[in-house]
C-alpha cells in the first residue's frame, strides 16, 4: 500500500480518459489516491518504482487492436503482473464550445485513433473537416475548452465532454457501436490472484526464429494441452526487420495443471518467455475442459508415473 | 500507364517523407507525376479509382512494426497488388531554425512514431523537452520552417530538414541506429511481376475462430510445403475483441509449385483469403528450398498420379 | 481374360480354405477356373506371370491382425492391384474321422494361427491335446481324411469338414465368435474400379527414417486433407532392425481430390511410395467428408488461384 | 531369486533355439536353472506365477518384423517388465543325418519363418524342395535326428545341429545374411534397471480411434519432447477389423525427464496406456538429446514455474 492508509494508482492520463473510467470501476478506487501519467510507460515506470501500487493501462482495443505502447512497455524492464482487468465500452462525441453549430466547424481535434474511428461520421456531417492531432482525445477537449488549439471542435469521451461543460454536436459518432477496450490493472510481482475457473494468463513470448514450424512449435504447447489463445499479437522487438515477440492471452490460470504444463514447455523451448499474470477474466466465461487436461487428469498421470519410478 | 506518357505514383506525403525517398529509389519515378497523400488510405484509393498508376506506403518499420494503416487498408475494400518493394534506413534529426541553440529547445513537433524512437536522446539532451503531436515529420519540419504551431524544434529526416534550409542540433538521433523501413509500391491487379528464384507472396488470411489449433493449421499449410514465413502480424478486424486476421509475407512466388499448393491450401480452409502479390526482394535474398518442396518434386508426383488415374 | 472364355483365378489354397470361400463370392467365380497355390507369393506371381486374371488372397484378420505374407509380396516386385475385397466370417469346427470320440482325441493338427485361436476351446475341452503343425487348416483335414499324419482331429472350417465328409465334434470353437477376414481380389495395373463414394485406397509407404517426426509427417498428409485411414500396419524391409514400411489403407478412391493430393503429398516426401488399389468397400461405408476437403473445396481453390496466375 | 541360490530362467524352447543362445549371453545364466517353454505365453506365465525369475523371448527380427506372440503375450495379463535385451545373428544351416547327400534331400522340414528366409537357397539347391512344417527348428532337428518325421533334412541353427551330431549340408542358407533377432529378458514388476544413458523403453499403447489424427497425438507426445522411436508396430486387439494397439521402443529411459514427460503425456489422452520398461541398449547407442529436451530443461522449467507459484 506504498506506507500509505489509501491505494494509489497511476492511469494513462489526462483525467477523463476512457482509462480513468475504467480505473474507477476498480474497488475502491473512487477513494483511492490517481495519479494521471503522460504516456503508459511512465504509468508503468511508477509501478516499478515503487510510487504507486498499481497502473491502468489499456491493453487491447475491439478496433484497434492491442494497445503497442502497453504491450511493448510490459514486455521489457523489471517485472510486472497483470492482477485485473475492466471491460470499457468506447463511444466518442463531438464537443464544442457553447454557440458553435455544427455547420461551423472545420478543424477537428483528437487523437489520431479516435479520428480513424469517427471518419463516416465526420465525413457524412462536417464538410471539408480538417483534422488536428493531439496527444489525447481529453487533452484536445482540455484546449478546446480552453481556446487553446485553434480548433472548433473536439473529438472525446462524452464523460469529459461533461465535465467541461463542452457542448455535443454529435452523440455516438464512432464507425462501430459497440466498440470496447480492455484495460488491464498491473502491480509488482507478488501474490497471484487467487484462480476462479474463468481467468486469464498473459505471457509475452520470444519468436525464436522466423519460420512458420518455430511459431507451431510454440502454439502446440497451447494446443497440445487443450489451453485456447483469446488475443495473440506479433509485436516487433525493434532490433531488425522480422524480429518478433508475441503477446498472448491464454485462457486458464497458472494454477490449471494444463496451463502450468504448457508453460513448462514454452520454458524449456524459449527460455526467455515473461509471465505477465494470471488473473478473472471481466466476463466471467469459463472455458469448456476436455477429460484428457483437467487437473484430474494431470494428477493420475504423476501418480501413474510414480508407481512406475518407485518400481511398483 | 493512365492515358499519359509518364507513369503517376500516388505516396504517403507530405514532400520529403521516407516514403518519398522510397519512391524515388523506382526506376523511372524520378521522372513521374508523384502525388503526396495525406493518409495511406487516401494514397491507396488513388491506385483504386485510376488517378494514379501505382502508390509507394510503408509496410513495416523494424522498430514500430507493421504499419497498422497499410495492413488494415489493403486487406479490404477493391483488391490490390504489391509488385515491388523497397528498403529505406530511417534516420531522424532534431531539426531548428537558424538561430536556435540547443539549450533553447523545449517544445519539440514531430509524429509520435518518430518521438518514440528518439525518446532516449532526446530524455539525455533536451531539458524536460515538451512534445508537440503532428501529423507526420515533414509536416512538422515545415510548420518549424514557416514559424508556426508555437514549438522550437522539429525531429525529421535528413531529406527534408535539407530542402527546408533548417538547422540540425542533432544528427541520427533514434535509439536505434540501423533502423529500417519496408515500403511496398501498390499497383491494381493484372500481370504478376515476373519470377526471380528471391521473392515474397504477402497474403491476408481471416483468423477463423480464436484458438490455436486454428491458427496451427493455417502455418501448417506453409510448413508443410517448406514455406517460410518472413513475417506474420495479427491485425483486429474491427469487430469485437479477439477478432483477428492475418497479414504475412510468405518466401517464394506463387508461380513457384509449393507456394501455389500452399495458396491453395490456405484457399481450402480460408476462403476468404486475399492474395496481395508476389514480387522480388529488395534484398535478393533467396530461400532454400529441400528436395522434397521443389518444383522437380511436385512436377514427378503430379506425374506419378497421372499415370495411376490413366490407369497404367 | 487371358486368352480363355472364362476369367481364371489363382487363391491361397487347398481347396476348402476360407480364400477360396472368399472367391466364390466374386460374381461369375463359381464357373470360372479357379487354381489354388500353395502361397500366397505363387497366388500373386501367377497374375504377373499371366497365368491367371486374379488372385484371392487374404490381407487383414480381426483376431491375428495383417496376413504379413500378403502385405510383404504385394508391396515387392512387379506392380499389382487390388480392384475388390471380400469380408468373410471366420468359424472353426473340430472335425474328425466317423467313429472317433471326443473323449479319444489326443493329437490335433491345424494351421498355427487357427491353433492360437481355439486354444480356450481345446484347452477345456480336450484333456492334455498335442498340437501337430499343418501348413493350413484344409490340409489338416485332408490328410485327416485320407488317414495320414498319425493325429486324431483337425480344426479346419465347417465347409471343408463338410466336403471330405468328416465327423464334427465341436462346432465355432474359436475364442472369438464374431472373427472376420478381409480377402482382396489382386490383378494387373489397368483401368481403375469406379468410384462409388464408399472406397478404400491401399497403399505402401517406404518409411523414410526412424523417428516420429517422419511419421508423423507421413500421417499429415492424410490428416491435413481430412482422410481417415482404416488400417496402418508396420511392416519389416529385412534389411535391418528398425527399418519399417507401413502398409495403410485410406478411407476414399484416388479420383477424391483430397485422396488424390494426399498421394501427391506422399510422393512427394516418399518417392518409393506404391499405390495397390482404389477399390469399393465390401461393407459400403461411406466417409464423412468436410466441407474444406470436399472436391469442390479443391476445384474453387484451383480456380481461384488459376485467377491469380492469369493476372485477373 | 524364487527361493532358491541359482536363478532360474524359462525360454522360447526347446533347448538349441536361438532363444537360448541368447538367454546364455545373460550373465550367470549358464549356471541357472533354465527351464525351456513351448510358447512364448507360457514362458512368460512362469514368470507370472512365480516358477521362475525372469524369461527369456524374442521380440523383434530384423526379416520377420516383431514377434506377434510376444508383442500380444506381453500386452495382456498380469503386469510385466523387460529388464535386459540381447541381440543374437541368426544363421541356418541345413542339416541332414549322417551319409545323407544333399542331392537325396526331397523333403525339409523347419519352422515357417525360417523356411521363408531359407526360400532362395532351397530353391537353388534342392529340386522341387517339400516344406514339412515343424513347431520350431530345434524340433525339427531334433525329430530328424531321432529318425521321425519322414523328413530328409531340417533347417536349423548351426548351434542345434553341432549338439545333435547332424552333418551341414549348406551353411548359411538364408537370404540375408546379417539377419539378426533382438531378445527380451522379462521379469515382473520391480525396481527399474539403472539408466545409462543409452536405454530403451517399451510400451503398449491403446489407439484411441481409427484416424490419422489420434495416432498423430499420440507420436506427438513423443516428437514433442524429442523423443525418438526406434520400433512402432500396429497389432490387431483381437476384438475387431480395424482394432489395433500400438507396440513401441522409445529411446530413453523413464528417469530422463523427457521420457517421464511424454509418460505423463501418453497417459493422460490414453490411460490404459501400459509400462514395459526401461533397460540398457545391447549396442550402447547413446541418443542426440536437443538442448530443450535435456534434464537441464525440464529442471530450469520446474523452477522457474515454482518461483511464479510462490508469488515471487
Amino acid at each position: 500500500m506504498n506506507g500509505a492508509d489509501v491505494p494509489s494508482y497511476s492511469y494513462l492520463g489526462p483525467e477523463g480518459t476512457f482509462t480513468e473510467a475504467a480505473l474507477l470501476k476498480v474497488p475502491g478506487a473512487g477513494h483511492a489516491r490517481r495519479v494521471p501519467a503522460s504516456t503508459v510507460g511512465s504509468a508503468l515506470d511508477a509501478v516499478r518504482s515503487g510510487a504507486v501500487d498499481a497502473a491502468m493501462v489499456p491493453i487491447e482495443n475491439s478496433v484497434e487492436g492491442g494497445v503497442s505502447a502497453t504491450l511493448d512497455s510490459i514486455a521489457v524492464g523489471d517485472p510486472l503482473r497483470i492482477v485485473r482487468e475492466e471491460l470499457v465500452p468506447i463511444t466518442f462525441v463531438l464537443a464544442a464550445r457553447a454557440g458553435t453549430a455544427l455547420a461551423d466547424v472545420r478543424r477537428i481535434a483528437t487523437h489520431g485513433h479516435a479520428w480513424a474511428q469517427c471518419r463516416a461520421w465526420v465525413d457524412g456531417h462536417v464538410r471539408d473537416a480538417e483534422y488536428v492531432p493531439s496527444s489525447s482525445t481529453a487533452a484536445a477537449a482540455r484546449d478546446l475548452a480552453a481556446g487553446e488549439g485553434g480548433f472548433d471542435a473536439a473529438i472525446c469521451s462524452p464523460l469529459v465532454a461533461g465535465r467541461l461543460g463542452l457542448a455535443v454536436l454529435g452523440e455516438d459518432i464512432g464507425d462501430i457501436s459497440d466498440a470496447v477496450t480492455r484495460f488491464i490493472l498491473v502491480g509488482g510481482p507478488g501474490a497471484l490472484p487467487p484462480r476462479t475457473g474463468a481467468d486469464r494468463t498473459t505471457l509475452v513470448i520470444p519468436l525464436p526464429v522466423d519460420h512458420p514450424g518455430a511459431l507451431m512449435q510454440i502454439l502446440d504447447q497451447f494446443a497440445a494441452r487443450g489451453v485456447n489463445l483469446s488475443r495473440i499479437e506479433s509485436r516487433p522487438t525493434g532490433q531488425f526487420l522480422g524480429d518478433y515477440f508475441f503477446s498472448v492471452d491464454a485462457d486458464g490460470h497458472v494454477e490449471d495443471a494444463r496451463v502450468a504444463d504448457a508453460l513448462k514447455g514454452l520454458h524449456r523451448i524459449s527460455p526467455g518467455l515473461r509471465f505477465l499474470g494470471s488473473y478473472a477474466r471481466a466476463d466471467r466465461r469459463s472455458p469448456a475442459v476436455e477429460r484428457h487436461t483437467s487437473d484430474d487428469a494431470f494428477t493420475a498421470a504423476d501418480e501413474w508415473l510414480g508407481t512406475i519410478l518407485d518400481g511398483r
